[in-house]
C-alpha cells in the first residue's frame, strides 16, 4: 500500500469511520493492533485470532477492519513505524510487514497526543480529564468518525494504596472517555472505569463499556482446565504458576504492586470455577532476555479416585502482543457496534475476553456461547 | 467392614440390587472399580471423580453405590483381593484399603467366570455367546438383581483385519449381553456392539448402550484444549503426543494393531473440533517401569495473529485405573437407570465419557451440559 | 529383624562402632537416614543413591553401614517409628519397611535428646553449647563409639540479620561438636561452623568438617547443565526456576529469610560455572499438598550460533528425603573415616555433595573425580 | 561487505587458505556454516557456539575463520543466497545477515558441483568416486588451498540393507576424499568412511578423520545427564524420548530406515554411560510446521534411595542448523590443523562432537577435557 491509498482519507471513503483511541498508543500491544489491522484489512494476512472475523460475527453489523482509524495517548516519545520495526526484529510482526503497512502506522502516529500524568505533573485531576477529553473529541471530529471507542492498553498500574485521593491515570482516561461520550474498553488490570468516583458519571453516560484485563495466556488455559476438573469431580489440591516475560509489560510487572493487580485476576478464575481456592502461588518474573515472548508454567496437583495424587503441567510459550492485538480489535469492534445499537453500561457478555470480567466468570465455553449470542443480538432487529 | 456386613446379602437388604458384569474382571480397572465402590459406599473415602456423586445427579434416581453387585468374565486366573494388594503396592489404591474391603473383593471374586476365547479354543461364535449369556443370566438370577449392566473393561483388541469372519471377543460379549437382555457399556476401543453383524440384534433388543473407549487423560485434555483454540480462532498447525505407560494396558498397547485402535479415538477429538486435522503423530510406548502410572506429553504448535508461531505443551501424570474406575461406576449407574426408565439404543448424551462416542463429539463442556440434561431426564416424570 | 538382633548392642559386636549424631533427629531426612541405613545394612534394599556403596569406595576403609549408631537433638516431641510410618504413607519409605526396621528406629529414638534454643529459652550461648556437647559425649561413651560425627539436618534457619550478637542455633551445635571433639557435617544452608566466632576454635580442634547444603535436586541438575553450556560456548541469557515443596522443609522455606539462605547456594553454581550471572529468579513455594515430594522447574534461555534464541526446560520430580538420606550416609561415613585418618579442617574434596561447598565449585563431573581421589586417599597408606 | 572485498581472492591475501568441501552444500546446515563463518569472520556476530573461538583453542594454530573457502557437492539445484533468505524467514539466520554476507554466499555457490548418485544414475561406484575426487582436486587447485577437508552434511541415508553390494553415497564421497588426499568429517549418521570396503584405503591414506553424527540436542543433554545419574548411583529405569522436527532433516528422518540410523547413536550414549540399557523408546517425527526448529522431550524414570520412584523431564527447543553449524566449523578447523600437523587415522579426541564417536564414548565433561588436551597438542611443538 502506498501512502496515498492508506490513512484516514482513503478509509473514510465509502462509508462510516470508527475511531479507536488507544491509551498507551506507543506500546507493543497498540503497535501490533495498528499494524495488524492494516495487514488483515489489506488481505496481506488472514484474520487468525479474531473471533470477529469468523462466521459467528458475520451478521453482527460490526465496523469493517478497513473502517477503523487509530489515535491515542502515550507519555513517551517515539514513532510507530520504528516500534513496528523493533517488534519485527523480535519476531512479533512478520518480516516485511512493517514496511507494507507503513502508511497506516504513520497515519496513526500523527494522531498520538501526549498523555499524563507526566513526571512532575502540575495539572489537577480535573484539568487532565478535560485535556484528555478534548484530545479525543478533536480526533473524532477531525477523522469524521461516527463514534470513537477508547481502549486502555497502557502499562499496568500498581494497585492504588488505600486512602489515595487522586484518581489513578487509568481512571482519568476513563473519565475523559465518558466526558467525550465514548464507549470504553479496559484491556489492563488497572482500575479504569471501576473507580467508585466514576460510578455516577458512568451510569449517566449512556455508553457501553467492557473490562478488565485481557485473557491471553495462562488465564485462558485456566479458564478451560479448571472447569474440566470441576466437571470431572476431580479435587484440585494446588495450582501453582510461574510467568517469565520481558518487554515493557515485564518491566512494569516487576513492580510488586502492579504484579498484585495482575495476579488478582489470575486467581479469580480458579476461585469462581472450583468450589475452593487451591493452594499455590503465581509468580511473574521480568526476564528482559525473553523480549516480547512469554513462558507460563502451571503445575496442578489434584486428587483422583480414592485420593490418588496426580499432576497436570502446562507450558505456554507465546508472544503476548500477538495474542492481545486480535482481542483488542474484536473488543473495539464489538463495543463500538454496541454503542451504535444504543447499548449502555457494562457488557457482561464479553467475559470471554477478560481475566476479571464485569459479570460473573465462568468456563470459557460458556463465555463463548454468551459471545455468540451477543453477536446475534448486535445483528438482530433493533 | 467384617465379612458378614459386606457382600451380596448385606447389600440386597433394603432395596433393589443392580448387577454389574465386568468383562476383564481381573484387570486393573475392574479391581479398582470393585474396591473403590465398596470404599465409597462405606464412607471410607469421598466419591472424588464420580459425577454421579455430585449434586447434578442427586435427583436422577440412580442405583446407590451400595446396591451394586459385581461379577464378570476373565481369561486369566488370580484373585481380586490379591490384585488389590498389588495395586496398593503401586500406589493405585491407598494403603490399607484392600484389607478394609476384603469382603467385597472376595464376594466379586466368587462371581467371576472363565471367559473366552481361550488359547486353542474349539467353541464356535454361537457356542461362546450362549455360554457367556448363560453366565450373565445365572449371575442376575442368583444375586436377585433387578437388572445387570455388562461393561467391557477387557484388554484392548487389535483392530480386526479386513475380511475377518469370526466376531472379535468384544463383540461376542456384546452379543451375549443383548441375548441376556442386559444394557451394555464399552469402555475400551474394541469393536464390541458396533460390529455390523450385531446391528439388527441390537436394534431389536430394547436395551440402552454406550461407548466407546473411556476418555481419561490425554484425550480429556484435548477435549477442552482443542475447543479453546477453535473458539479463539487460533490456527493449530501440529498436535503431537507421546504416552508412556506400563501395566497390563501398556503391554496390550505394545501391539501395533491395538495401539491403532486407541489412536483412532484420540485423533477423532481433534478432527471433530478443529476444522482441519493438524500435523503430528501420537505414540504409545509400553514402559513396564511406569507400572500403573501414565505420562502423556502433548505439543501443540499454533499460529497466533499475523502468523506468529506459538506452542502449548501439556504433561499429564496420572494413574489410569484411578481415572477410569469412577467413570465406569458412573456409566454403570447411568446406563442401568436408563434401562430401568425404558430407554434403548445408543445413549448419545454420554459422550462426556468417551473418546469415540456414539453421537457427535464436541467440546467437553457441551458434553457436560448434555450429561446434566440426561441426568435430569432420568429423574424426571416418566 | 527382631528387636534383640538390632540396636546398639548387636551392632557393636564384632568391631568398631561409629556414632552419627543428627541435629534435627526427628525430621524427614533424619528418619529416612536411620530407616534406610538399617534396611540397606540388613540387605532388605540395595544401596541405590550411595556412592559409598559403589566400587569407587570399596577400598576406602569406610565404616560399614551396620556399624553406625544414631542419636541426635531435636526440639519437638514424637517418635521415630511413628515418623517412619507417616513417611511410608507419603510414599517416601516403601510399604512395610518401617515395620522391618522398627528395632533400629526405636533404638535411635532412645538416643534423641532435647535440643535448643527452646521457646522462651533462658540459657545463654555458653550454657547451650555445654549442654549439647555433654549430650554428644554421653552418647559416644554409652555406645562405645570410636568417634562420632555430628550432622546438621535441622530446619533451615533464616539468614542471620546483620549485627546479631547471639550465635544462630546451627552454630551452637557446631561449637558443641568441636568441644566434644567430633567431626561435623552441615547438610543445610544454615551458618553452622562457618560463623566467624567459631573460626579459631575450629582451626584448633583438629577435626575435619564439610558443608554446606546438600545438593539434591535443581542444583544437582544445574551442576551438570551449566558446564554443558559453558563447554559448548553457548551464551546463557536467563536461568529461571520454581520449586514447589511441602513437608517440614516447605514450611520452613516459606519464611523469606530462610528461602534467601537456600537461594544463595542455588545461584552460586551458575555464577561459578558460567562467566556471567544470567538473568532470572528462583522461587521456593510451600505447597503443603505436595507433602514430601518436590517439583522443580527450570527454564534456561540461551543464544546459539548467530544469536538464535533457544530454550531448555527441566522438570525434576523427586522425594527430597529419599535424595538427601543416601548423601547424609555417604558424608557421615567419609567424614568419620577422614577423622580416623587424622585429616582436619574443611574437606574441599566433598564439593560433590554440596550446593555451597567449602572449596571452589565446579562441574559435577570434576567434583566426582575429586571424590574418587579422596576415597583413594582415605584407603591409601597412612 | 561488498562483493570485491569478499570471496576467494580477498581471503587468500595474507596467508594460507584452507578449503572446506561440504557434501550436501545446499542444505540448511551447509548454508548456515557458510553464512555464519562469514558473519563471525567479519565481526558482525560473536562466535557463540564455537569452542575454537574460545581461549582453550587460542594457541592451537587453527586456520582463522577468514581463511576458510567453501565449495561442495549437492544433488539439488538452488542458490545459497536464496537458501539463506529462506533460513532468515524461519528465524535461523538473523534479520539482514543474508544480505551482509551475500558475497561469501555467492562465492561458495559458484564452487558447488553436482553430486550423485542422481536419479537414474548410470555411472558405477568407481566412476562416481573418480568424478567426485576430481571436483575436490579442482577446487583445491583453483582456490590455492593448502589443503581441503571434506565434511559430510548431506541428508541422512537409510541404514544400508544387509548384503548391499554398491557403496552408499556417503561412502563414495569418503572414498573420493581419500583419493584426493583430503581429511574427512562425517557429521551425519550415514556410513561414510566406516564402510568395511574403505578400511584399507583409509589406513593407507595418511589423513585424519572424525565422526559420526553431530551431537547437538537431545544426545548432548543425555551426555551430561546420564553421567549424573551414574555418578550419584541412582538407578535409571526408563529413558524415553520424542523429537519433533521439520525442514529437510525432518523429511529425511520420516524414512524409518534413516531414523533407525539416527536412533542407534542416541541409544549409544545411554548404553555406554549407564551400566544397563534402560527401558524406553525414542521417536523422531517429521512435523513440517516446525520448520527448522526442533523440540525434544525426554522422560527419565529413576529410582532413588530405597526404590522411591522419581522422574526427570527435559524439553529442548532449538534450531538444529544453528546448533550444528558452529560444530562443523570447529571440526573443519581442528581436522584441517590435525592434517597439517601430520596426524592420521580416526581422531578419538573429538568424541565431544559426536553421538557415535570413533573412540569410546564417555561423559561430556571428559570429552571436553580430551578436546582441550587435543587443542594443546595441535599447538604444541611438532
Ligand atoms: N499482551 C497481553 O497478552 C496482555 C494481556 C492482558 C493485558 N495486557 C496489558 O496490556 C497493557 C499493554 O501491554 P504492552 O505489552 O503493550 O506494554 P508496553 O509496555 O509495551 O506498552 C505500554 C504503553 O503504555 C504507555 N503508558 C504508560 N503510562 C501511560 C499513561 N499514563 N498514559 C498513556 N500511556 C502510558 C507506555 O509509555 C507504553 O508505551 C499492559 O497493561 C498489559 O498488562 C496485555
Ligand atoms: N484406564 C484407563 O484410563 C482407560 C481408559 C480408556 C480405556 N481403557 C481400557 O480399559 C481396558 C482395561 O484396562 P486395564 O488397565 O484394566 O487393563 P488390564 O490389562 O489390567 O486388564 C484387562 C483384563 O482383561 C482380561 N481379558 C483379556 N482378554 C479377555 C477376554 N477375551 N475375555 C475376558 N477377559 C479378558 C485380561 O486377562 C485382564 O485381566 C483396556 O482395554 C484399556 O484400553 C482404560
Ligand atoms: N531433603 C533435601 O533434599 C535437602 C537438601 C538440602 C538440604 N536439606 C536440608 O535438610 C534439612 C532437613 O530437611 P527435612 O526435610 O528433614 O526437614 P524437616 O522439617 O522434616 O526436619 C527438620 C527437623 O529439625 C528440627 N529442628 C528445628 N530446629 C531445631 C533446633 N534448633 N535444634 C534441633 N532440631 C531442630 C525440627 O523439629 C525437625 O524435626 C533442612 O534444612 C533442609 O533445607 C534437605
Ligand atoms: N542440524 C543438526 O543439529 C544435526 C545434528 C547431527 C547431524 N545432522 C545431520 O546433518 C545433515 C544435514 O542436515 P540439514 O538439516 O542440513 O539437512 P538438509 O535436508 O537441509 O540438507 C541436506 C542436503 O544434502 C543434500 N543431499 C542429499 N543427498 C545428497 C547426495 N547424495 N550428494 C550430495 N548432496 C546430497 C540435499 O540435497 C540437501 O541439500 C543430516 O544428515 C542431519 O541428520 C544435523
Ligand atoms: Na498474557
Ligand atoms: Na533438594
Amino acid at each position: 500500500m502506498s501512502e496515498d491509498q492508506s490513512g484516514i482519507v482513503a478509509r473514510a471513503r465509502g462509508g462510516d469511520v470508527t475511531g479507536v483511541w488507544l491509551v498507551g498508543a506507543r506500546g507493543s500491544v497498540a503497535t501490533t493492533v495498528v499494524a495488524g489491522c492494516a495487514a488483515v484489512a489489506a488481505g496481506l494476512r488472514p484474520g487468525v485470532g479474531m473471533v470477529t472475523e469468523t462466521q459467528v460475527c458475520a451478521q453482527a453489523g460490526l465496523p469493517p477492519l478497513g473502517s477503523l482509524v487509530f489515535g491515542g495517548h502515550d507519555t513517551v516519545e517515539g514513532s510507530l513505524p520504528k516500534r513496528a520495526e523493533e517488534l519485527a526484529g523480535q519476531g512479533v510482526l512478520p518480516h516485511g510487514l512493517a514496511r507494507s503497512v507503513h502508511g497506516e502506522l504513520a497515519a496513526a502516529d500523527r494522531e498520538i497526543r501526549v498523555g499524563g500524568p507526566l513526571p512532575g505533573e502540575r495539572r489537577g485531576d480535573g484539568e487532565l480529564i478535560a485535556a484528555f477529553a478534548a484530545d479525543i473529541e478533536d480526533f473524532t471530529a477531525r477523522t469524521g468518525a461516527a463514534r470513537t471507542v477508547v481502549v486502555n492498553v497502557a502499562s499496568t498500574e500498581p494497585v492504588p494504596p488505600p486512602g489515595q485521593v487522586r484518581l489513578p491515570a487509568s481512571s482519568l482516561y476513563a473519565a475523559a472517555a465518558l466526558r467525550a461520550g465514548c464507549s470504553y474498553v479496559n484491556f489492563t488490570p488497572s482500575t479504569g472505569i471501576r473507580h467508585p468516583e466514576l460510578a455516577a458519571q458512568a451510569a449517566a453516560a449512556g455508553v457501553p463499556w467492557a473490562g478488565r484485563d485481557g485473557k491471553t495466556g495462562q488465564t485462558l488455559l485456566r479458564a478451560v482446565l479448571a472447569p474440566m476438573f470441576a466437571q470431572r469431580a476431580l479435587a484440585v489440591r494446588a495450582w501453582s504458576g510461574a510467568n517469565l516475560l520481558g518487554g515493557g509489560d515485564g518491566a512494569a510487572l516487576a513492580d510488586e504492586a502492579a504484579a498484585a493487580a495482575k495476579n488478582a485476576g489470575k486467581a479469580r478464575v480458579l476461585h469462581d470455577t472450583l468450589a475452593t481456592v487451591p493452594e499455590g502461588e503465581v509468580h511473574i518474573d521480568d526476564v528482559p532476555a525473553m523480549g516480547e515472548w512469554k513462558t507460563a508454567w502451571d503445575h496442578v496437583a489434584f486428587d483422583g479416585f480414592l485420593g490418588t495424587r496426580m499432576v497436570l503441567q502446562t507450558i505456554w510459550q507465546g508472544c503476548d502482543s500477538a495474542l492481545a492485538a486480535p482481542l483488542v480489535l474484536d473488543l473495539a469492534r464489538l463495543v463500538a457496534r454496541a454503542h451504535e445499537r444504543g447499548l449502555s453500561g457494562p457488557l457482561d457478555e464479553l467475559g470471554f475476553y477478560f481475566k476479571d470480567p464485569d459479570g460473573p466468570t465462568s468456563a470459557l465455553s460458556e463465555q463463548y456461547r454468551h459471545l455468540v449470542a451477543f453477536a446475534d443480538r448486535l445483528g438482530g432487529p433493533a
